[in-house]
């Protein structure tokens, strides 16, 4: 046969199969991943459905605006948490309730820096999450300059006493985010390094990749063996100046006042919504985001784009007419930028029941399309994982690894007590641009991003939740 | 002939005459402009060189890293005055001087804004230049809404009583800026409107054009037959929290507190110095920038880059082993940003020599290359007007009104009084995405873009210095 002939035996034989309800192959499909019957082509329906166009927006706008700043252990976190429930009960969800906990609270207060010589100017920047207070005061010191964390490590001993150690080394931008385990270890760990040297203070470059006034705050830690100094992120461009003036061979002079509260224990919590599962309702499939964000924006990518994604899928499958066999647990995740918090509670609170959290996924990378999935689930669950692949490779999915084990930040201290796990990993590359920043933002959002994670989200609930295989 | 021959006939002679110094076209050209003999070839070699790089991008370097913000009237501005002098002086400017006057002054102090009902959260937002300070506990009050200025002026008297008004026109690109004038009218007068109706304090939207948490200060005047009110500006994104917030019916509740002070009678001064010229050294052509700029960014590109630009033109021509006719008169303008004073107080005291003002053009709308050339001269100048633009066409500035009076804000009062001018159109699409915000800062700007505003100022300085003809 000729390749005409081919295209119009195939075209013909597609014709006569798309004419028929349920066809013989796609039942066999359903029958060997253990799927009820149609559901593949439910999965496809609720994925065109997504791209057509989701809620997830509308649910950003309406918590980002009414809500806002949503800092964990805050009376904003509160709100949100209010906002949550009236949301998912308004959409429809039965069974909504709270998962509470207590962490310790933190609260950003009057924060001024200002450089006093050479060329006196104030500063852009603001005080990382957990840092202690200077004196009321301030802190006046000369600034010793490191170009990265290797240099500030490599210091001697007692050579930054009496002096802000500055740190100034740049993150650049990747798709997968996948440099911000290295350059944040210098906002996670700097303030003990630099103290051990002496330093009565640490500055450091935004962990960001903007070039904007914009500082970016984030969790840190202090070692418990080393005395505690205050730590700050400058913005790049002022991040830039300082280079400017150190490459001029002058010694900076800066002055610096952080009034950070510790506010002692305060109440938090995890929302959690199931779709019952109709024949192992106690096995649960689990998608979110988390609620809390940082106080500076109104926590639009971070993570008012992943409650928007994870809410919009819920509420499709919820409103398809089709229940899965197991539950789909939807649950945004409280206090997740001070140290996954939610996580960690929830695994405490459900470790009775682990073997029963049959896989998860979060979205907590801003909202920028998917473009791979990665996953680790047994080889009995590869077949359907290949088929969630391809089912999201027409909108711009490609399958990724099928040995990386995580499923998104609050799903960590599950995915390690051995839950496995699957991520759809959105496209990151302005997501460093914003992340914890007063900028981030609603307007930084395109909605139809939004469609195509909902489609993907969507596909991996009804798929995981339908299926009778185990992926562990 | 056909095309081929024509061709060839031209690359012939082309590259004979080329072959020889000066052609007697060119010098028939220099004689018909009342120019000195290789005047245009000079012209041209100036702008050759300024193409190839120049010393702009080093001078707002050096600018906005050792002095950065420079409010005028204050200490900064001083400074900036003083980094004048030494950086003209160190680039072998003869007779460098500084005209000083004094202002009133005026300095952003402790600001705070925060929506307090329905939906509690800070706002992102700065004072107006030239606001009067809230009481020192700040004032709380509901908002009244107006989408539009005109909205604002339709309100009745009396209707905004105890009200903050809150307008959110949103200003839209163009690459002339020509918007700035209808939109900046909000920002200038704003406040006397709305306190004529009752209001307590006015919001209005950021007057640019950016979706960043940034707010743009600029300054803004009272009706002297109306009672102040603080004046401030919400950024982009805030504005349009507040917009989503109104349209869903609520009446939000607004807390204000800016700290503005009036420091009475302040020092400032125009830097001021002269390329000699040869046969009419008391004529002179004026080019310059201008030196103050608002507190909140390092005034990068308003208007570092036109000190830049200016300076690295005047530099060329000083360097360039000849002197034209007239002198060149390059002025680093005071306090422009505060009503153009610089300008005013350079009209006073040149009054008496107004006549000798011949021309002038003003570097100030940013950093972004040269598209157009305006003008209005003399019917006798402007076949040198042509030749400027022809010299400059392939730099790709194509030639825009010959009856368009303007040179820049600082030369206005000149203008006024009668002085011919001429503009070289920088595109600014993207200048008021940075205008009057911290975001002003040296890393926006393109060092290649500054050289060929470089390459156009030598051009129209050199040629309208070293030409005899009468502007007038």
């Amino acid at each position: 046969m000729n390749r005409v002939t081919v295209h119009s035996f195939k075209a013909a034989l597609c014709l006569m199969l798309s004419g028929m309800a349920l066809t013989p192959t796609a039942w066999g499909q359903d029958q060997e991943l253990m799927l009820s019957e149609g559901s593949i082509e439910h999965a496809k329906m609720l994925r065109d459905t997504a791209m057509q166009g989701s809620m997830a927006y509308e649910i950003v706008e309406s918590l980002t605006t009414e809500v806002g700043p949503r800092l964990a252990g805050t009376a904003a976190e509160a709100r949100a948490r209010d906002w949550a429930v009236a949301k998912l009960e308004s959409l429809g969800f039965d069974g909504v309730r709270v998962e509470p906990f207590t962490i310790e609270g933190w609260e950003r207060g009057a924060e001024s820096a200002e450089l006093i010589d050479p060329y006196p100017q104030p500063l852009s920047f603001t005080t990382l999450g957990g840092s202690v207070a200077t004196p009321d005061s301030g802190i006046e010191a000369d600034v010793a300059f490191f170009a990265t964390l290797a240099d500030l490590e490599a210091a001697a001993p007692g050579s930054l006493e009496g002096k802000i150690a500055f740190v100034s080394h740049a993150m650049q931008k990747t798709q997968d985010g996948s440099s911000y385990g290295f350059h944040g270890r210098l906002r996670r760990s700097g303030a003990s390094i630099a103290a051990s040297k002496g330093a009565v203070a640490i500055l450091i470059r935004s962990i960001g990749t903007d070039s904007h006034r914009m500082p970016h705050t984030g969790s840190m830690r202090y070692d418990p063996e080393i005395g505690k100094i205050p730590a700050a992120a400058l913005s790049n461009p002022d991040a830039d100046q300082l280079e400017r003036i150190h490459a001029r061979g002058e010694t900076m002079r800066v002055r610096l006042n952080v009034q950070p509260i510790f506010t002692g224990e305060s109440e938090t919590g995890n929302v959690i919504v199931d779709i019952r599962g109709t024949e192992h309702p106690d096995e649960v499939v689990i998608i979110g985001g988390h609620l809390d964000s940082w106080d500076l924006g109104t926590g639009a990518i971070d993570d008012g784009a992943g409650i928007g994604i994870a809410t919009a899928a819920a509420k499709l499958i919820l409103d398809s007419g089709k229940r899965p066999k197991r539950s789909i647990r939807l649950i945004f995740w409280g206090a997740e930028e001070v140290g996954l918090l939610g996580g960690f509670a929830y695994l405490e609170r459900h470790k009775k029941d682990l073997d029963k959290q049959i896989i998860g996924t979060e979205s907590d990378f801003g909202a920028g399309k998917i473009w791979q999935l990665n996953s680790r689930v047994s080889a009995e669950a590869q077949p359907l994982v290949d088929k969630m692949a391809e089912l999201l490779a027409p909108i711009g999915v490609a399958p990724g690894s099928s040995d990386s084990p995580g499923a998104g930040p609050d799903l960590t201290p599950l995915v390690r007590a051995g839950m496995p796990s699957l991520r759809l990993n959105q496209d990151g590359r302005d997501y460093f641009d914003l992340h914890h920043t007063p900028d981030d933002t609603l307007d930084k959002i395109n909605p139809h991003d939004l469609d195509q994670n909902v489609a993907a989200f969507a596909v991996f609930a009804w798929l995981a939740a339908d299926t009778g295989l185990s992926f562990k």
